[in-house]
């Protein structure tokens, strides 16, 4: 007498976390140094040195009983602030404190915000490729979980397809850009098309049709490519924001939601998603790293091994003859199957020693999803491999 | 369009809250000092020294991307490890880290328990009085919610009242002792008789009523109370477990599931914890506090000031003329209103600026709750005002 679909979420790992697992029971037969673990998106950047020096600077500077009490659930009123200056001078913005909720990385705060809008019949959108953890999140949360077919080759997004899925019932749609797996930027052009066609339809049914940002990866681009503040091109946009990939802290739990006032129903929505977020056990986010936030918002995230990872594999699966959409951002880098099919491409892969995970969860199936966030020695060991996948000898 | 429910839950702040922050601008007006603020159960011991020396140190020791980087969903191992060998030594049981589940609080592990738990038409029993955000974690997470009524003056268990309500849709009883708000600690001989109520309810309705144990103040006891294992006494005991309380860390969000393997379909409820979990967005534990835990899970609580207050407090209310449940355990005590009406009661004393729940919420109307975790002075001075409402001029 337990819940069944609770018990298939947790005895049903993700392909992710299974193929790093393997990878984790493989490197203890074959060394840590001959498995090319390309699975899982853990931060291979150590945290900027200011995150270790604002938390030795918080213990001793501020009583224990503040620095490990309660904030408001809402979060600390210092890193809101903190965060809304940064926002308003990096994009010129209105954000205030009081707009941001504080909470405990994308995950909770997604599901916060899809908890928030679950209504009767209603209905979340992802575009492929996507976060596969989309899916259960969204229907977890009482709701309806769509995908929009991915735009091929450029991953851009392909606006009739996403037209004939918007129906009344369509509450929200989800952006992540850069993308998790492709890496892909959405481009203002993108962009200004999407807000155009929900603007439209959001008149047609009477009712706001919003974007929920998933923006963990906002700060890791390349190139000097361009990410476009979403609430400056749609006013109904809302965004989930986590730390643990711009700042390095993914075990730590802290990031963000933007719900602006001035979307519809901005108010409502905040109280919506602050209660939601009650419902499913929030309290506040960890105070120590709220403090830290504070104090360390406005520092960038040190990417050139990121870079360095990128370019070279990038380069080489092309000159190889393989189909590779250009990443621009994340740390991520979608590859096109040679014989179209992304579980028998893994699986080939996997008997080398190579980790990489097909691209049917993430709503690509013809794909894979390599994660560059892995030691340099470990892109170049993997290039001959890559050709030899392909079937170059040279 | 959005969730009413969650924005009630959103809109409407607990009464608790809702008294913390009128505290909050009252003491604006009339001072700090002035306000004796006895309605949240925020810690006001400062976390052990040993807390701090092991941030310190795992900062020194240990890689940055291993100290803030993603751990496995149910914790890390050395964590774990920590804890139950913490748990056999102290109980002389048999826990393994595999039963443990290291979660972001009671709030987030309770509601992962309820919907492991919550199959179609289930329901969850608390116990009168009990802590009023139950309601909502036990409703949210789809399951019917049941209170069991307060046995007065001693507020220990009503078996009478408590079989009355058990039926074949009864999933869980919810134990929480020492207990929020009375402070009382279930005896030996009440869980005893609990136990072996619910092996024969579990016999009669053929599938097992688990009770879930929610710990927070397991270790803040006084006069050498016994708070016994639940596990050992009833084999289908869910422990959630918080170091929010017991090493004064609330802000950061830490504390463990236990899933007895042992208990009825242990294994596969810990898969549907888990999966749960998940499903409310659960990644892991904040990552270095896991580590602080691995160090300091045997340390305890230095309960001098908490004790001082209690006994201060007490002593004055029966003195007094108050009915007083003796407080035994936590850093609550839950006081019988003169009138016996515990919201007149709690509005006559917030003239004086002596703020205090009423028991409305958590299943006693005729009560208020005192947090004690105050400094010692506060005590002293509610003592008089305290006399004066119940009419004691000298």
């Amino acid at each position: 007498m337990f819940n069944s679909k609770a018990y298939a979420l947790g005895a049903n790992r993700s392909c992710i976390r299974e193929l790093f697992e393997y990878g984790r029971s493989r490197a203890a037969v074959v060394g840590e140094e001959n498995v090319l673990d390309f699975s899982l998106g853990n931060p291979s950047i150590p945290a900027p040195q200011a995150v270790e020096e604002a938390i030795r600077e918080i213990l001793r500077q501020t009583p224990s009983v503040e620095v490990h009490g309660y904030t408001p659930a809402g979060g600390d009123m210092a890193a809101r602030d903190a965060i809304a200056r940064e926002l308003n001078r990096r994009y010129d913005w209105d954000v205030t404190p009081q707009e941001l909720f504080l909470g405990c990385g994308a995950a909770p705060e997604l599901i916060a915000v899809f908890r928030a809008l679950a209504v009767p019949g209603g209905k979340i959108l992802a575009i492929a490729p996507y976060f596969p953890e989309y899916a259960p999140f969204v229907e977890e949360s009482g709701l309806e979980f769509g995908v929009v077919p991915a735009q091929e080759p450029d991953f851009q997004i392909d606006m009739e397809a996403l037209e004939a899925l918007v129906t009344k019932n369509t509450q929200a749609v989800i952006v992540n850009s850069p993308n998790n797996p492709s890496g892909v930027v959405y481009s203002r052009e993108t962009l200004q098309k999407l807000g155009a066609l929900l603007e439209e339809k959001s008149r047609e049914y009477g009712h706001p049709i919003y974007i929920v940002s998933d923006e963990p990866y906002r700060e890791l681009v390349y190139d000097g490519t361009e990410v476009p503040f979403v609430p400056a091109i749609y006013r109904d946009t809302i965004i989930c924001y986590s730390y643990s990939k711009s700042l390095s802290l993914p075990g730590e739990r802290i990031g963000y939601i933007y719900v602006p006032q001035k979307a519809t129903d901005g108010a409502a929505l905040y109280a919506a998603v602050a209660g939601a977020a009650r419902s499913i056990g929030h309290v506040c986010a960890p105070s120590l790293f709220q403090k830290v936030i504070a104090r360390c918002t406005q520092i960038p995230p040190d990417l050139d091994s990121y870079d360095k990872n990128r370019r070279t594999l990038y380069e080489a699966l092309v000159a190889a003859g393989y189909q590779v959409a250009k990443p621009q951002g994340a740390f991520y880098l979608f590859v096109k199957a040679p014989e179209g099919d992304g579980e028998a491409f893994s699986q080939r892969a996997k008997e080398k020693d190579l980790l990489i995970v097909p691209g049917k969860d993430f709503g690509c199936p013809g794909y894979c999803r390599l994660c560059y966030c892995v030691p340099y020695e470990k892109i170049q060991k993997s290039i001959p491999i890559f050709r030899e996948l392909i079937g170059k000898t040279h």
